[in-house]
Order: C-alpha cells, then sequence, then structure tokens
C-alpha cells in the first residue's frame, strides 16, 4: 500500500461513480494550481456501503431521479462528455486492481488508463464490470493486457487492492471523489474549489 | 396553498438544515440577479426521510462527521456566521407554521421572520423547536406575538403547514434548501450557481 503523502493530496474515486469520473477529467488541472502532488486511489463503494447502510444514490427513492439530471448537468458544466450507462452501477473491482497493477509500475500510465476506463464506461457506455472489457480498454490505453490478465488473477494484486480500500474507509472516506489533504475530506465534484480554496490559504 | 408561479422560481427548505440557512442568506441576491421573483417554502424533512428511508445527514455514519466540519467551511464561504447548535437537527414545524401564517399576511415580513428563526438556531443557539423561542424571535422581528400564538393553536394553519409540506413532497423535493424552476430541481446550497446559470441561459 502507498503510505499517503502528508505534502500531497490524496483523491479517492470510484469507477463506477459519474462524480468520480468527472473529477478524474478535472483533477490534473486541479493539481497544477494547488501545486501539490495528487496520489489517484481508486477505491470500492459497496464495502462502504455496506459498513453505514447507505446504498447507490440512484437507488435512493427521490434522490435517484434527481441524480440522474444532476449528472448530465455537472457533466456540461465541466464540458466532459457524458452518457448515462445501460449498466448503472457496477462492479468495478477488476478495473481497481488493474489500475493498482499498472500504478506499481508507472504512476502516469496509471493515471492514463483509469481516465480511459471511465470514458469508456461514461463515454462510450461499455461495461467495465468484465474481464473482457477491462482488458480491451488497457490494451487500447497502451497496457500489455496479457501481463494484467495474469496479474489479476494473483492473490496478491487482489491483497494489495483490498488494502487500498480498508485504507481509503478508514481514512473516512464514504464516498466519491473524495480528496483528503492534510488530514482534511473534501467530498464530491463540486469540492473541488474548496479544497483549491483550502491548499491557497492554508486552511482555517 | 400558494400555487407555484411557473415564471418563477420556487425555495424550499427547512428551518433545521444548515445549508437551507446558508441559502435563505444568499437567496435574495441569488434572486435580484436571476431576475426571476423567488417564492419561499419552508418544509419539514422528517415525512420525506420516512418516505424514502433516509435519515439526518449527521446520523450516517462517516457522512456525519464529514458534515459537521462541511457546514462550518460553507458558511464561511458565504461569509455567514454560523455555530453548530446544541440541539440538532430538531423539530421545526411551529417555525414552519408561524412563517405560512406571515406569509399569508406580508411575504416580505415573512421571509425577514424565516432569516430571523435562521439565525437564532444557526447563529445563536437558540432552541426554536420551543414555542416560547418561536414567539420571542417573532416578537424581535416585529411581527404580532400575541397573534402567531393564537393562529398557532387554529387547526387551519396546521392544515395549511401540511399541505405545503405535501406539496413540496410531490414535487420531488427530498432535501434542503432545494429549488425549482420550470420544473427543473436543484439540490444544495452548491447548486445555487447551477440554478442561476440555467436561467440565464435558459436550460438545457
Amino acid at each position: 500500500m502507498t503510505v499517503p503523502d502528508p505534502a500531497g493530496v490524496d483523491f479517492y474515486f470510484e469507477f463506477s461513480s459519474p462524480y468520480g469520473y468527472i473529477a478524474a477529467e478535472i483533477a490534473e488541472e486541479a493539481e497544477q494550481r494547488m501545486g501539490r502532488p495528487m496520489s489517484w486511489r481508486p477505491m470500492l463503494l459497496g464495502p462502504v456501503f455496506k459498513l453505514n447502510g447507505q446504498q447507490p444514490l440512484v437507488n435512493v427513492p427521490m434522490k435517484g431521479d434527481y441524480a440522474k439530471r444532476d449528472f448530465v448537468r455537472t457533466a456540461r458544466l465541466h464540458k466532459v462528455p457524458f452518457r448515462y450507462p445501460d449498466k448503472f452501477p457496477l462492479n468495478t473491482v477488476a478495473a481497481a486492481r488493474a489500475f493498482y497493477w499498472m500504478q506499481d509500475q508507472d504512476p502516469a500510465k496509471a493515471r492514463a488508463l483509469a481516465k480511459a476506463f471511465y470514458r469508456a464506461y461514461f463515454a462510450d457506455n461499455r461495461d467495465i464490470s468484465t474481464l473482457e472489457t477491462v482488458l480491451d480498454v488497457a490494451r487500447t490505453a497502451g497496457v500489455d493486457a496479457e501481463a494484467l490478465a495474469k496479474a489479476l488473477e494473483d492473490p496478491a494484486l487482489k491483497e494489495r487492492t483490498k488494502r487500498e480500500v480498508d485504507a481509503a474507509i478508514a481514512a473516512g472516506v464514504f464516498g466519491s471523489p473524495f480528496f483528503i489533504v492534510d488530514g482534511e475530506p473534501f467530498w464530491g465534484v463540486d469540492r473541488v474549489p474548496m479544497l483549491e480554496d483550502w491548499v491557497r490559504t492554508g486552511g482555517w
């Protein structure tokens, strides 16, 4: 597990989260403005919802219908292509594992892979829960898909990913996207300006 | 019950909502910028939570602790005085009834009363669930407290308030603050800029 960087910003997200997708599209510009290195940390919301008795946003009565409108409006606000996927939400553990496998070799390539998974899902309506799509997206992103296929069967990678998810929950992450800087949490792509302001002004 | 104004903006809020308080502090500036009349409509979140199986934000594990930080940060962002109340959340039905009673006589005074309830609760830590405080805040806001005390015992006012809450829920309101313009819903004080943008650009 990567140890959190006290001088950096932790960026947690779930590959099945539309707001996480939009955040990933704008995170690098925010990182440049802040001048603090950002650690990308995919996690899984399933275990969080089990813990705190919540459920996926779109399944909550009244809130669900609203969320579908807000996804589209928020994507438009940030000029990010968005199409509500046919299958939503879905299991993203394979994508998260692929990310961490890449992260340990080449963090820049891992970011590119994360963005490719997100675009495949939320712009191109592809089912990124399947191994086939994960490998195909990885291949298109210039990743060695055969090596990845082997790695995805390795219990060590499963364990590594589980440790990341556990650490995210231990850090208080309950939604996506979620940022932590200097111990201060910011939840939601709509809180990115507040996060930047926090960094700029030095907090409280 | 006031019929929704198709040319106007409906502003729904619950007196026990910190984000509703902050919204009430900035709503009139937003109204001026939009150039569309705003109808203030206090409602109650208790019946909503019963309907959709949700619970007050601060009671949700993980989310609750986060929310307490975010209230303070959001108040600071908007330069609104805020103190986390000792008793939170609390029952605001008497305050809502007082509002609608005033609204039927003098809408401008009803707004002033709403802001006075909010400030009493979130700036001055007063328990606005009690009849005594409701009457005292009303008196200080220049309202005839004796007439209000009588009105609060009138079943017609209770029924009028209940109809407003039912109508809010029927309109899809599930949180506070909540704005609806031309049928389009905006939830959260953080969505006020998006609401203004919507009005400015004419929607989709």
